[in-house]
């Protein structure tokens, strides 16, 4: 297949992205390079400015573009709860449902011992600072419901039950809108350990 | 949602992009910004290359690096039949066959008289002179199985009717593998209509 070699190499690149297989990225490469209303130059700059500009928050590790980020910043935000996740990007999800009003700290990662990966390789100093100047009334575990995410969550509940005074886990049970005929056993079991006082 | 502006921008961008929703953007976005193992700037040089390098072949319309696409430019590929089609794409597709070994000509589009273009908009004119130049015996109209693709395909066929030999159009029926469960009412009458002796 004649492919002319600069488009090729645009192919290559994009099928590189999560779940872009190649003929996905062909599609895509084609659409850029030969739709009117595609710009390759406008993608192809905010691409750089973000690889330039995005940093980590050096307080609590999510994506910012300064020293510290938008939340981080925002004086409207108590430090007094704050809510860990494993990625930078699960801080956005939580953002747009408005529920949260507290601080984040992005972990980049879960430990998990089948892959090597111990705690020393997520962001924990500046953690264990925020704990350490004092404040901090609660900590909501928001790692993922996995195996990786549970043993983190269990990690840090070990690491910081005597300094702050409530350590919680997010709830586990059916998702809204769920069918109860195609829950797996493991969200089945913690829907009926869980369930409340109705009525 | 506090999204850095740069990472906002970059998901805007993304999301210009054909099937790719605001959720599967931001996700890319992320990947490309917080993977270690992601390259934005790759990507954004090669989306620069491929604007810069790539333009229309003068003789075919395809897609090409030079005055001439690869397959143009081939000696070994026959100018004397032309196989039609609607867009630069549909090229690579019918290559990766290796099935045909003539030449191509890329229309950029089809008549469309609900959406009012005509042939005017069409890469018509380097047809006209590759025809006129002579030795074209076979033109093989591959536009798409569709309302335009059908009149594009007509409307060809009057002009060239009288400079070339044979005109002829690609066959229509089951695909292969598909299931005559599911073939539309479109696809089963062209089916049976183009059946042929068997055994």
């Amino acid at each position: 297949m004649k492919l002319p070699p600069s488009l090729d190499r645009l192919v290559e690149e994009l099928s590189k992205l999560p779940t872009i297989g190649r003929k996905t990225a062909r599609r895509l490469a084609f659409n850029l390079i030969t739709e009117p209303k595609a710009n390759p130059a406008s993608l192809a700059e905010a691409l750089l400015a973000a690889d330039r500009d995005l940093t980590n928050c050096q307080r609590c590790g999510g994506l910012a573009e300064a020293d510290l980020c938008l939340i981080c910043a925002d004086p409207a935000r108590t430090g007094q709860v704050i809510l860990v996740v494993e990625e930078a990007r699960n801080v956005f999800t939580i953002e747009e449902s408005g529920i949260f009003k507290g601080q984040y700290h992005v972990l980049g990662g879960a430990v998990s011992p089948m892959r090597g990966i111990g705690p020393e390789s997520l962001n924990l100093e500046s953690l264990k600072s925020r704990i350490a100047e004092g404040g901090v009334t609660e900590l909501i575990l928001a790692t993922n419901p996995t195996l990786e995410g549970e043993a983190t969550a269990h990690y840090l509940t070990d690491l910081f039950s005597e300094q702050v005074p409530q350590i919680s886990r997010i709830a586990r049970g059916m998702p809204t809108g769920g069918d109860l005929e195609y829950a797996d056993p493991g969200t089945l079991m913690k829907a009926i350990e869980g369930r409340t006082q109705w009525g």
